[in-house]
Protein backbone atom coordinates (compact mmCIF):
# COMPACT_ATOMS: atom_id res chain seq x y z
CA UNK A 1 0.00 0.00 0.00
CA UNK A 2 1.40 3.32 -1.39
CA UNK A 3 1.34 6.50 1.16
CA UNK A 4 0.41 9.46 -0.55
CA UNK A 5 2.08 12.48 -0.30
CA UNK A 6 0.88 15.88 -2.07
CA UNK A 7 3.64 18.50 -1.97
CA UNK A 8 3.57 21.46 -2.99
CA UNK A 9 6.61 22.87 -4.56
CA UNK A 10 7.13 26.47 -5.51
CA UNK A 11 10.12 25.91 -7.86
CA UNK A 12 12.37 24.16 -5.36
CA UNK A 13 15.45 26.84 -8.03
CA UNK A 14 13.41 29.46 -7.87
CA UNK A 15 12.66 29.46 -4.10
CA UNK A 16 16.28 28.37 -3.56
CA UNK A 17 17.60 31.59 -5.47
CA UNK A 18 15.40 33.78 -3.18
CA UNK A 19 17.12 32.22 -0.03
CA UNK A 20 20.25 32.71 -1.59
CA UNK A 21 20.12 36.34 -2.27
CA UNK A 22 18.92 36.52 1.37
CA UNK A 23 21.63 35.12 2.65
CA UNK A 24 24.03 36.89 -0.02
CA UNK A 25 22.65 40.24 1.75
CA UNK A 26 23.42 39.27 4.90
CA UNK A 27 27.12 38.25 4.17
CA UNK A 28 27.73 41.36 2.17
CA UNK A 29 26.23 43.50 5.07
CA UNK A 30 28.66 41.72 7.60
CA UNK A 31 31.77 42.34 4.94
CA UNK A 32 32.38 38.29 4.43
CA UNK A 33 33.28 37.22 1.13
CA UNK A 34 31.96 33.63 1.06
CA UNK A 35 33.29 30.90 -1.38
CA UNK A 36 31.45 27.86 -1.86
CA UNK A 37 34.16 25.11 -2.66
CA UNK A 38 32.96 22.08 -4.26
CA UNK A 39 34.21 18.17 -5.70
CA UNK A 40 33.82 14.69 -6.44
CA UNK A 41 34.21 12.73 -3.05
CA UNK A 42 37.90 12.42 -2.30
CA UNK A 43 39.30 15.22 -4.22
CA UNK A 44 40.84 16.88 -1.20
CA UNK A 45 38.70 20.12 -0.50
CA UNK A 46 39.71 19.85 3.12
CA UNK A 47 43.02 18.97 2.33
CA UNK A 48 43.23 22.33 0.12
CA UNK A 49 41.68 23.99 2.74
CA UNK A 50 44.05 22.98 5.95
CA UNK A 51 46.80 24.23 3.24
CA UNK A 52 45.67 27.46 3.89
CA UNK A 53 43.45 28.54 6.21
CA UNK A 54 46.29 29.34 9.05
CA UNK A 55 47.93 31.51 7.28
CA UNK A 56 45.76 34.20 5.08
CA UNK A 57 48.39 37.40 6.62
CA UNK A 58 45.33 38.82 8.79
CA UNK A 59 42.58 37.66 6.79
CA UNK A 60 39.83 35.95 9.09
CA UNK A 61 38.57 33.31 8.28
CA UNK A 62 35.87 30.56 9.02
CA UNK A 63 34.30 26.93 7.45
CA UNK A 64 31.23 26.03 7.25
CA UNK A 65 31.37 22.33 6.63
CA UNK A 66 28.75 20.20 4.83
CA UNK A 67 28.73 16.25 4.88
CA UNK A 68 26.26 14.15 4.65
CA UNK A 69 27.40 12.21 7.81
CA UNK A 70 29.94 12.48 10.81
CA UNK A 71 32.29 15.55 11.56
CA UNK A 72 35.26 14.11 10.44
CA UNK A 73 36.10 17.16 7.79
CA UNK A 74 35.07 19.48 10.82
CA UNK A 75 37.51 18.33 13.48
CA UNK A 76 40.32 18.61 11.19
CA UNK A 77 39.67 22.61 10.25
CA UNK A 78 38.74 23.11 14.19
CA UNK A 79 41.75 21.93 15.32
CA UNK A 80 43.32 24.80 12.66
CA UNK A 81 41.56 27.28 15.26
CA UNK A 82 39.06 28.80 12.82
CA UNK A 83 35.34 29.02 13.33
CA UNK A 84 34.14 25.68 12.19
CA UNK A 85 30.11 25.61 11.69
CA UNK A 86 28.76 21.97 10.53
CA UNK A 87 25.49 21.06 8.47
CA UNK A 88 25.44 17.37 8.84
CA UNK A 89 22.61 17.02 5.65
CA UNK A 90 21.67 13.30 6.93
CA UNK A 91 20.23 14.71 10.06
CA UNK A 92 17.20 16.99 9.36
CA UNK A 93 17.62 17.50 5.29
CA UNK A 94 17.29 13.60 4.57
CA UNK A 95 20.87 13.03 3.26
CA UNK A 96 20.69 15.34 0.41
CA UNK A 97 23.76 15.21 -1.56
CA UNK A 98 24.08 18.93 -1.56
CA UNK A 99 23.79 21.95 0.33
CA UNK A 100 21.14 24.10 -0.48
CA UNK A 101 20.62 28.26 0.30
CA UNK A 102 18.21 26.60 3.28
CA UNK A 103 20.71 24.69 4.94
CA UNK A 104 22.98 27.38 4.93
CA UNK A 105 20.87 29.99 6.05
CA UNK A 106 19.73 27.57 9.32
CA UNK A 107 23.39 27.63 9.64
CA UNK A 108 23.62 31.45 9.72
CA UNK A 109 23.04 32.22 13.52
CA UNK A 110 25.66 30.15 14.34
CA UNK A 111 28.09 31.40 12.17
CA UNK A 112 30.11 34.72 14.12
CA UNK A 113 29.66 36.45 10.56
CA UNK A 114 31.02 39.75 12.04
CA UNK A 115 34.43 38.37 13.22
CA UNK A 116 35.40 37.53 9.60
CA UNK A 117 36.29 38.25 6.57
CA UNK A 118 36.29 35.16 4.17
CA UNK A 119 34.11 32.37 4.74
CA UNK A 120 34.45 29.30 2.90
CA UNK A 121 31.48 26.97 2.26
CA UNK A 122 32.46 23.36 1.93
CA UNK A 123 29.91 21.50 0.34
CA UNK A 124 28.93 17.73 0.18
CA UNK A 125 31.55 15.75 -1.98
CA UNK A 126 29.41 15.56 -5.40
CA UNK A 127 29.92 16.43 -8.61
CA UNK A 128 26.55 17.09 -9.64
CA UNK A 129 24.11 18.48 -7.76
CA UNK A 130 25.67 21.65 -5.71
CA UNK A 131 26.40 23.12 -8.75
CA UNK A 132 22.45 23.70 -9.23
CA UNK A 133 21.70 25.17 -6.07
CA UNK A 134 23.65 28.61 -5.01
CA UNK A 135 23.98 29.27 -2.12
CA UNK A 136 24.63 32.98 -1.76
CA UNK A 137 28.04 32.40 -2.70
CA UNK A 138 30.29 35.93 -4.03
CA UNK A 139 32.64 33.03 -5.62
CA UNK A 140 32.69 29.32 -6.74
CA UNK A 141 35.80 27.07 -6.31
CA UNK A 142 36.09 23.49 -7.56
CA UNK A 143 38.34 20.75 -7.33
CA UNK A 144 39.21 18.27 -9.42
CA UNK A 145 41.42 15.68 -8.61
CA UNK A 146 43.72 13.98 -11.61
CA UNK A 147 43.03 10.65 -10.19
CA UNK A 148 39.56 11.34 -11.92
CA UNK A 149 40.58 11.33 -15.22
CA UNK A 150 41.14 13.80 -17.68
CA UNK A 151 37.52 13.51 -19.00
CA UNK A 152 35.95 14.42 -15.87
CA UNK A 153 34.87 17.75 -17.37
CA UNK A 154 32.74 16.56 -20.63
CA UNK A 155 31.23 14.11 -18.49
CA UNK A 156 30.26 16.36 -15.51
CA UNK A 157 30.51 20.13 -17.21
CA UNK A 158 27.58 21.67 -15.52
CA UNK A 159 30.07 22.54 -12.26
CA UNK A 160 33.37 23.20 -14.34
CA UNK A 161 31.21 25.79 -16.07
CA UNK A 162 29.58 27.50 -12.55
CA UNK A 163 33.25 28.04 -11.22
CA UNK A 164 35.40 30.96 -11.15
CA UNK A 165 38.45 28.63 -10.46
CA UNK A 166 38.86 25.28 -10.84
CA UNK A 167 41.84 23.69 -8.93
CA UNK A 168 43.12 20.73 -10.43
CA UNK A 169 44.79 18.81 -7.61
CA UNK A 170 46.81 15.60 -6.94
CA UNK A 171 49.38 16.88 -9.98
CA UNK A 172 51.84 14.50 -7.17
CA UNK A 173 50.57 11.82 -8.89
CA UNK A 174 50.30 12.64 -12.72
CA UNK A 175 53.59 10.05 -13.43
CA UNK A 176 51.59 7.37 -11.74
CA UNK A 177 48.84 7.95 -13.96
CA UNK A 178 47.20 7.41 -17.10
CA UNK A 179 46.06 10.75 -17.18
CA UNK A 180 47.14 13.54 -19.61
CA UNK A 181 46.89 16.67 -17.90
CA UNK A 182 47.11 18.76 -20.90
CA UNK A 183 44.07 16.90 -22.59
CA UNK A 184 42.35 17.85 -19.01
CA UNK A 185 43.19 21.29 -18.96
CA UNK A 186 42.03 21.41 -22.70
CA UNK A 187 38.82 19.98 -21.68
CA UNK A 188 38.29 22.39 -18.74
CA UNK A 189 38.77 24.94 -21.31
CA UNK A 190 36.45 23.47 -24.09
CA UNK A 191 33.37 23.78 -21.15
CA UNK A 192 34.72 26.45 -19.54
CA UNK A 193 36.53 29.02 -21.38
CA UNK A 194 38.50 31.57 -19.83
CA UNK A 195 37.99 29.87 -16.68
CA UNK A 196 41.15 30.78 -13.96
CA UNK A 197 42.47 27.18 -12.82
CA UNK A 198 45.62 26.40 -10.53
CA UNK A 199 47.71 22.96 -10.63
CA UNK A 200 47.76 22.23 -7.22
CA UNK A 201 49.07 19.20 -5.16
CA UNK A 202 48.35 19.64 -1.44
CA UNK A 203 50.87 17.11 -0.93
CA UNK A 204 54.46 18.45 -2.56
CA UNK A 205 52.81 22.13 -1.83
CA UNK A 206 52.84 23.15 -5.65
CA UNK A 207 50.47 25.56 -6.76
CA UNK A 208 49.25 26.10 -2.34
CA UNK A 209 51.21 29.89 -2.51
CA UNK A 210 48.80 30.71 -5.93
CA UNK A 211 45.43 28.67 -3.91
CA UNK A 212 46.32 31.21 -1.07
CA UNK A 213 46.56 34.50 -2.89
CA UNK A 214 43.76 33.56 -4.66
CA UNK A 215 41.51 33.55 -1.66
CA UNK A 216 43.29 36.75 0.19
CA UNK A 217 42.55 38.65 -3.15
CA UNK A 218 38.96 37.43 -3.35
CA UNK A 219 38.58 38.32 0.34
CA UNK A 220 40.14 41.75 -0.17
CA UNK A 221 38.58 42.62 -3.02
CA UNK A 222 35.37 42.18 -1.02
CA UNK A 223 37.12 44.44 1.55
CA UNK A 224 37.40 46.87 -0.74
CA UNK A 225 34.23 47.41 -1.70
CA UNK A 226 32.56 47.31 1.50
CA UNK B 1 7.46 35.87 -9.48
CA UNK B 2 7.09 32.67 -9.03
CA UNK B 3 5.80 29.89 -11.23
CA UNK B 4 3.33 27.81 -8.83
CA UNK B 5 4.14 24.07 -9.85
CA UNK B 6 2.06 21.45 -8.02
CA UNK B 7 3.34 17.84 -7.92
CA UNK B 8 1.37 15.08 -6.41
CA UNK B 9 4.35 12.81 -5.54
CA UNK B 10 3.08 9.18 -4.58
CA UNK B 11 6.15 8.59 -2.25
CA UNK B 12 9.15 8.76 -4.45
CA UNK B 13 10.85 6.11 -3.12
CA UNK B 14 8.11 3.70 -3.09
CA UNK B 15 6.74 4.52 -6.53
CA UNK B 16 10.60 3.63 -7.56
CA UNK B 17 10.19 0.91 -5.18
CA UNK B 18 7.31 -0.74 -7.45
CA UNK B 19 8.52 -0.18 -10.70
CA UNK B 20 12.35 -2.03 -9.46
CA UNK B 21 10.16 -5.15 -8.92
CA UNK B 22 8.65 -4.46 -12.47
CA UNK B 23 12.25 -4.45 -13.42
CA UNK B 24 13.61 -7.57 -11.60
CA UNK B 25 10.24 -9.36 -13.16
CA UNK B 26 11.77 -8.88 -16.36
CA UNK B 27 15.42 -9.51 -15.46
CA UNK B 28 14.44 -12.93 -13.97
CA UNK B 29 11.77 -13.49 -16.74
CA UNK B 30 14.77 -13.52 -18.77
CA UNK B 31 16.96 -15.09 -16.89
CA UNK B 32 19.66 -11.85 -16.52
CA UNK B 33 21.68 -11.69 -13.22
CA UNK B 34 21.90 -7.35 -12.83
CA UNK B 35 24.40 -5.76 -10.94
CA UNK B 36 24.11 -2.13 -10.52
CA UNK B 37 27.58 -0.58 -10.48
CA UNK B 38 28.07 2.39 -8.28
CA UNK B 39 30.80 4.95 -7.33
CA UNK B 40 32.38 8.34 -6.92
CA UNK B 41 33.28 10.25 -10.42
CA UNK B 42 36.61 8.44 -11.47
CA UNK B 43 36.72 5.70 -9.16
CA UNK B 44 37.30 3.85 -12.23
CA UNK B 45 34.01 1.83 -12.87
CA UNK B 46 34.09 1.71 -16.61
CA UNK B 47 37.80 0.59 -16.14
CA UNK B 48 36.79 -2.15 -14.60
CA UNK B 49 33.96 -2.98 -16.84
CA UNK B 50 36.22 -2.71 -19.65
CA UNK B 51 38.95 -5.15 -17.95
CA UNK B 52 36.35 -8.15 -17.33
CA UNK B 53 33.36 -7.79 -19.69
CA UNK B 54 35.42 -9.21 -23.21
CA UNK B 55 36.55 -12.54 -20.85
CA UNK B 56 33.87 -13.95 -19.32
CA UNK B 57 33.94 -17.36 -20.73
CA UNK B 58 31.05 -17.53 -22.36
CA UNK B 59 28.74 -15.60 -20.05
CA UNK B 60 26.95 -13.39 -22.60
CA UNK B 61 27.20 -9.57 -20.99
CA UNK B 62 25.52 -6.27 -21.46
CA UNK B 63 25.86 -2.80 -20.61
CA UNK B 64 23.78 -0.22 -19.29
CA UNK B 65 25.30 2.70 -19.27
CA UNK B 66 24.01 5.78 -16.93
CA UNK B 67 25.98 9.43 -17.91
CA UNK B 68 24.68 13.13 -17.31
CA UNK B 69 25.99 14.00 -20.48
CA UNK B 70 28.15 12.63 -23.14
CA UNK B 71 28.52 8.97 -24.21
CA UNK B 72 32.58 8.72 -23.50
CA UNK B 73 32.51 5.33 -21.44
CA UNK B 74 29.24 4.06 -23.86
CA UNK B 75 31.65 4.22 -26.82
CA UNK B 76 34.52 2.80 -24.43
CA UNK B 77 32.72 -0.29 -23.72
CA UNK B 78 30.73 -0.74 -27.25
CA UNK B 79 34.33 -1.05 -28.74
CA UNK B 80 35.02 -4.17 -26.58
CA UNK B 81 31.67 -5.45 -28.99
CA UNK B 82 29.29 -5.92 -26.00
CA UNK B 83 25.99 -4.30 -26.39
CA UNK B 84 25.64 -1.43 -24.47
CA UNK B 85 22.66 1.12 -24.16
CA UNK B 86 23.08 4.54 -22.99
CA UNK B 87 20.94 6.79 -20.28
CA UNK B 88 22.08 10.44 -20.62
CA UNK B 89 20.58 11.49 -17.50
CA UNK B 90 20.64 15.29 -18.65
CA UNK B 91 17.98 14.44 -21.66
CA UNK B 92 14.95 13.81 -20.47
CA UNK B 93 15.70 12.97 -16.87
CA UNK B 94 16.94 16.41 -15.89
CA UNK B 95 20.45 15.99 -15.49
CA UNK B 96 19.67 13.54 -12.16
CA UNK B 97 22.40 12.80 -10.23
CA UNK B 98 21.51 8.69 -10.15
CA UNK B 99 20.15 6.51 -12.11
CA UNK B 100 16.04 5.67 -11.12
CA UNK B 101 14.08 2.49 -11.55
CA UNK B 102 11.70 4.06 -14.04
CA UNK B 103 14.84 5.63 -16.13
CA UNK B 104 16.37 2.01 -16.34
CA UNK B 105 12.46 0.82 -17.52
CA UNK B 106 12.45 3.42 -19.91
CA UNK B 107 15.61 1.77 -21.79
CA UNK B 108 14.54 -1.96 -21.35
CA UNK B 109 13.14 -2.13 -24.85
CA UNK B 110 16.47 -0.96 -26.13
CA UNK B 111 18.17 -3.90 -24.34
CA UNK B 112 18.28 -7.33 -26.05
CA UNK B 113 17.63 -9.01 -22.69
CA UNK B 114 16.79 -12.90 -24.45
CA UNK B 115 20.39 -12.33 -25.62
CA UNK B 116 22.41 -12.08 -22.20
CA UNK B 117 23.03 -13.77 -18.91
CA UNK B 118 24.42 -10.58 -17.14
CA UNK B 119 23.54 -7.25 -17.17
CA UNK B 120 25.61 -4.74 -15.21
CA UNK B 121 24.44 -1.46 -15.04
CA UNK B 122 27.05 1.68 -14.42
CA UNK B 123 25.35 4.36 -12.20
CA UNK B 124 26.43 8.01 -12.73
CA UNK B 125 29.11 9.25 -10.32
CA UNK B 126 27.79 9.77 -7.08
CA UNK B 127 28.86 8.19 -4.17
CA UNK B 128 24.76 9.68 -2.37
CA UNK B 129 21.81 9.45 -4.10
CA UNK B 130 22.65 6.22 -6.16
CA UNK B 131 22.41 4.22 -2.92
CA UNK B 132 19.10 5.05 -2.16
CA UNK B 133 17.47 4.21 -5.66
CA UNK B 134 17.01 0.27 -6.14
CA UNK B 135 16.33 -0.11 -9.78
CA UNK B 136 15.61 -3.87 -9.96
CA UNK B 137 19.16 -5.54 -9.39
CA UNK B 138 20.06 -8.82 -7.90
CA UNK B 139 23.57 -7.25 -6.52
CA UNK B 140 25.34 -3.92 -6.00
CA UNK B 141 28.65 -4.14 -6.38
CA UNK B 142 30.55 -0.21 -5.50
CA UNK B 143 34.07 0.80 -6.77
CA UNK B 144 36.07 2.84 -3.89
CA UNK B 145 38.96 4.22 -5.16
CA UNK B 146 42.07 3.96 -2.84
CA UNK B 147 42.90 8.18 -3.27
CA UNK B 148 39.58 9.22 -2.24
CA UNK B 149 40.68 8.35 1.27
CA UNK B 150 40.75 5.83 4.16
CA UNK B 151 37.21 7.53 5.62
CA UNK B 152 35.28 7.53 3.00
CA UNK B 153 32.85 4.75 4.18
CA UNK B 154 32.53 7.00 7.70
CA UNK B 155 31.36 9.69 5.22
CA UNK B 156 29.35 8.03 3.05
CA UNK B 157 28.16 5.28 4.90
CA UNK B 158 24.81 4.31 2.99
CA UNK B 159 26.74 2.71 -0.06
CA UNK B 160 28.88 1.14 1.45
CA UNK B 161 25.84 -0.61 3.26
CA UNK B 162 23.84 -1.30 0.46
CA UNK B 163 26.18 -2.76 -1.59
CA UNK B 164 27.08 -6.72 -1.60
CA UNK B 165 30.50 -6.20 -2.96
CA UNK B 166 33.52 -3.61 -2.68
CA UNK B 167 36.23 -3.04 -4.96
CA UNK B 168 38.59 -0.85 -3.13
CA UNK B 169 40.43 0.44 -7.01
CA UNK B 170 43.23 1.93 -7.74
CA UNK B 171 45.87 -0.27 -5.18
CA UNK B 172 48.78 0.44 -7.44
CA UNK B 173 49.10 3.98 -6.33
CA UNK B 174 49.05 3.19 -2.23
CA UNK B 175 52.76 3.75 -2.55
CA UNK B 176 52.28 7.21 -3.63
CA UNK B 177 49.60 8.06 -0.80
CA UNK B 178 49.07 9.41 2.96
CA UNK B 179 45.96 6.66 2.63
CA UNK B 180 46.01 3.34 5.32
CA UNK B 181 44.67 0.59 3.63
CA UNK B 182 43.93 -1.47 6.79
CA UNK B 183 42.35 1.91 7.65
CA UNK B 184 40.16 1.46 4.75
CA UNK B 185 39.24 -1.97 5.08
CA UNK B 186 38.56 -1.31 8.67
CA UNK B 187 36.18 1.66 7.99
CA UNK B 188 34.47 -0.60 5.20
CA UNK B 189 34.05 -3.25 8.16
CA UNK B 190 33.04 -0.99 10.58
CA UNK B 191 29.99 0.39 8.59
CA UNK B 192 28.69 -3.08 6.84
CA UNK B 193 30.74 -6.02 8.95
CA UNK B 194 31.04 -8.87 6.94
CA UNK B 195 30.59 -7.63 2.93
CA UNK B 196 32.52 -9.35 0.70
CA UNK B 197 35.70 -6.78 -0.65
CA UNK B 198 38.40 -7.32 -3.14
CA UNK B 199 41.46 -4.80 -3.58
CA UNK B 200 41.79 -4.61 -7.21
CA UNK B 201 44.02 -2.24 -9.77
CA UNK B 202 42.75 -1.52 -13.30
CA UNK B 203 46.58 -0.90 -14.18
CA UNK B 204 48.93 -3.27 -12.84
CA UNK B 205 45.49 -6.60 -12.90
CA UNK B 206 45.57 -7.06 -9.34
CA UNK B 207 42.33 -8.62 -8.48
CA UNK B 208 40.90 -8.55 -11.68
CA UNK B 209 40.71 -11.99 -11.68
CA UNK B 210 38.88 -12.45 -8.36
CA UNK B 211 35.95 -9.43 -9.91
CA UNK B 212 35.92 -11.97 -13.31
CA UNK B 213 35.34 -14.96 -10.59
CA UNK B 214 32.91 -12.73 -8.78
CA UNK B 215 31.16 -12.12 -11.67
CA UNK B 216 30.69 -15.46 -13.30
CA UNK B 217 29.36 -16.61 -10.29
CA UNK B 218 26.96 -13.87 -9.87
CA UNK B 219 25.57 -14.81 -13.66
CA UNK B 220 26.31 -18.87 -12.70
CA UNK B 221 24.26 -18.66 -9.63
CA UNK B 222 21.28 -17.08 -11.69
CA UNK B 223 21.40 -19.51 -14.39
CA UNK B 224 21.21 -22.29 -12.11
CA UNK B 225 18.20 -21.12 -9.91
CA UNK B 226 16.18 -20.44 -13.70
Amino acid sequence: MHRIRVRVVEDVLDANETIARANRDDFDRAGVTVVNLMSSPGAGKTTLLERVVGELDGIRVGVLEGDVEGTLDAERLASLHVPVTQIETSAGFGGECHLDANMVRSALPQLPLDELDLLVIENVGNLVCPAEFRVGEHARVMVCAVTEGDEKPLKYPLMFRASELVLVNKVDLLPHLDVDLERLLANVESVHPGVERLCVSAKTGEGIEEWRSWLRRAATRALAAA
